[in-house]
């Protein structure tokens, strides 16, 4: 993989997680990291009988200091009605809790949605006493069933907030992932020192219904609110948004970031904004790869890198659609060393492309160059693509686009997962 | 299904086979129609050994008479050698012959590729004593591996061209396509009558590779070059360009249509064009439904009407989303009533939506209707799932553009086919 910080290790519990050695000097990775270690966030969960699993499936976060925020939102034109509470809820940029629950996506509910996300929120503002616009509501599950609102009511009366449950947050969230998705770093930086942390949600699904992306994301630095939006946007667009499961994108899709200030830091803007857009970049990333890697049915991490494209806009296109072809994922679940097919997927991408410029890689070994096959050990790299992590590597030799996209294989068992008859 | 007049039937092969009978008055389908059931069209066909199966690789489509000629291309980037010659002896809008191979792509060889798809067309030119020029050439299977040019240069010279050798032309097409797609159709039409006549294979690899479509359609008709590529172009829009089975194109799409004018007729041109556009399209249609219902692993065929859009351009996108989507696509593989699948990927598609219009159906069952779930007997829309063809319907209620989209399940075999390892 491009790059070899990703270690994998496991957690008491017999979860899988995948921690992060951040290699950039100054960042500093922290142990058992979540969106609880910044200064001043908490958080709580419980079991309120959304899921029949009696699994975490409520929970808040909230920051003791009403903070500075930001969202991106899913690009669906159906939008679960937390979705388009949590936009209005921003529009001012300020929010200080979010509340969520997995099992019920609240999505195509009609009026009945909007009331009940509103009603989350109220609950929530009234059991933190701070006003109801300043709580997200996020919800991920069935689509087009009601949420049962009367136990709702009862587990957000009784949830803990503590300062160390971010943990139990980022299992609250989850349908079929496989782990919970989290992480924080500190960052010393001059003047102040902050703290980044996150959590995430990746495909899955509590009874099959589309898959939701949820993130939240939370620093102790003071940031300038309109710079805030920006570095997320710019921080989403090279992780999350380069990520492809199935192609499917959900009306409930949503990543969210609240900045509390509490690192008593100069307020991070425009002109000193680098150190702590690349923090954000990097704790985006790591989330975003968990996601890939966690995949419905997924048994590897695939990493997609295009170089030498005519524009960084085409490079993602190009990179993207060879991640998200089926065909491809296939042959990699496959251990196949098909790269016909990685070629055919780069050709309908809608990037320029010339036949007779293209070096393909499969695991940095080249078997296209210029437009021809090159000759190549097929059971030498049929092995090496037999690993959790896969790289496959286009150059087009036309100009200085580069990017690099995250899939995962497509097994038997994605479809399994999903075609399962559940009603 | 929108049309009742699609039948099943088995041929005394064994083979399953889908007859079509067309409803206009002034359609005739032919019994066991084929690409050579217009007048002074023959072929032949080989197994010269591209294929190890020793199953027909190797075939020859010509016509006694110089065609009239139009086709439609692959719009991937990477487009096979074959691709590109055949484009250049379209140019001209006339042909008299087509040769083809399955077993090998002839796509991503380079200058080799391009000698060797010259050469074909030079052998089946020098075979039919006519000119290269007026031969295309079609290859399907392995990408970037050369053709075995020994093995087709004695194939081309043993293939012997009969008046019904049509249908073993159709297998020599197959790949891993399940049964052999062809039809034709004669049409009573004033003034002169005329029969077209079509070939055409789907989804399939011989060894693990992309899918290629290629089709071939025949018409003793006299028309208009001009007019006949425009009508190709139409009737591809509406039918093959409206079927997706992964979302992945090939190098390799091909089709071409030859028209010899033997019927005598008065040139069919845009004033008079409507009975022969509409043929085409029947042709056409029955052909595209055959490659979808034959989808890699398919076990039923999936039809997507999207009514009330914008505008057609539209509703095509949305039709042409929802029957790609792999969610939706899994849950018709699990006879799973899941329309809130149905409804994120139309969110998806680009197409404007406003969900508090919507109207959803699952083989005619109203699901959703203005945006709000609607009550159903999950049961009982789950077992009507549970047939060779399910019928989703979507009215927008935003404009008059209508389109209809065909696809297949996705199934587990799907990711067995495609993930095999066999290098």
């Amino acid at each position: 993989m491009s790059d070899g910080a990703v270690s994998r290790g496991l957690e008491a519990s017999g979860e899988k997680c995948y921690s992060f050695a951040f290699m950039d000097s100054g960042f500093k990775a922290i142990a058992s990291g979540t969106v609880t270690s910044p200064q001043g966030f908490r958080a709580g969960a419980v079991s309120c009988g959304i899921k029949a699993s009696k699994k975490l499936d409520l929970a808040i976060l909230c920051s003791d200091e009403r903070c500075v925020a930001a969202g991106v939102f899913t690009t669906n034109a159906i939008k679960g009605a937390p979705v388009i509470l949590s936009q209005k809820h921003l529009q001012d940029r300020r929010a200080q809790a979010i509340v969520v629950n997995s099992g019920c996506a609240n999505a195509c509910t009609g009026d009945m949605g909007v009331a009940d996300a509103d009603e989350m929120a109220t609950l929530a503002a009234e059991k933190l006493s701070i006003s109801p616009e300043d709580v997200l509501v996020a919800s991920t599950g069935v689509t087009g069933v009601a949420l049962p609102m009367d136990r709702v009511r009862v587990g957000i009366r009784e949830i803990s907030i503590t300062e160390d449950e971010g943990h139990d947050l980022a299992r609250a969230m989850m349908t079929t992932d496989t782990f919970a998705k989290e992480t924080a770093v500190s960052v010393e930086a001059e003047p102040g020192g902050f703290t980044v942390g996150g959590v995430a949600k990746g495909s899955g699904m509590i009874h099959p219904n589309m898959a939701t992306m949820l993130c939240f994301l939370t620093t102790d630095a003071a940031v300038d609110p309109r710079f805030l939006q920006s570095a997320l946007q710019q921080a989403v667009d090279s992780s999350f948004n380069m990520v492809t499961i199935d192609g499917d994108t959900s009306p409930s899709d949503m990543v969210a970031l609240l900045a509390n200030g509490l690192a008593r830091n100069k307020t991070i803007s425009d002109g000193n904004g680098g150190v702590f857009q690349k923090a954000l970049h990097e704790v985006c990333l790591h989330l975003a790869k968990c996601i890939a890697r966690d995949g419905e049915g997924a048994t590897k991490l695939l990493e997609v890198a295009v170089e030498g494209a005519l524009t960084v806009t085409e490079a993602r296109l190009a990179a993207r659609t060879v991640a998200g072809s089926s065909l491809v994922k296939a042959a990699m679940h496959g251990n196949d060393p098909n790269w016909g097919r990685i070629v055919a997927a780069l050709g309908r991408s809608g990037a320029k492309v010339t036949e007779t410029r293209l070096d393909v890689y499969l695991n940095n070994v080249c078997v296209m160059r210029q437009g021809c096959p090159v000759p190549f050990d097929n059971q030498k790299v049929g092995a090496s693509l037999a690993s959790e992590e896969v790289f496959l590597k286009l150059n087009l030799n036309l100009g200085g686009g580069k990017a690099t996209a995250w899939g995962c294989d497509l097994s038997e068992e994605y479809v399994t997962i999903n075609s399962a008859y559940t009603t």
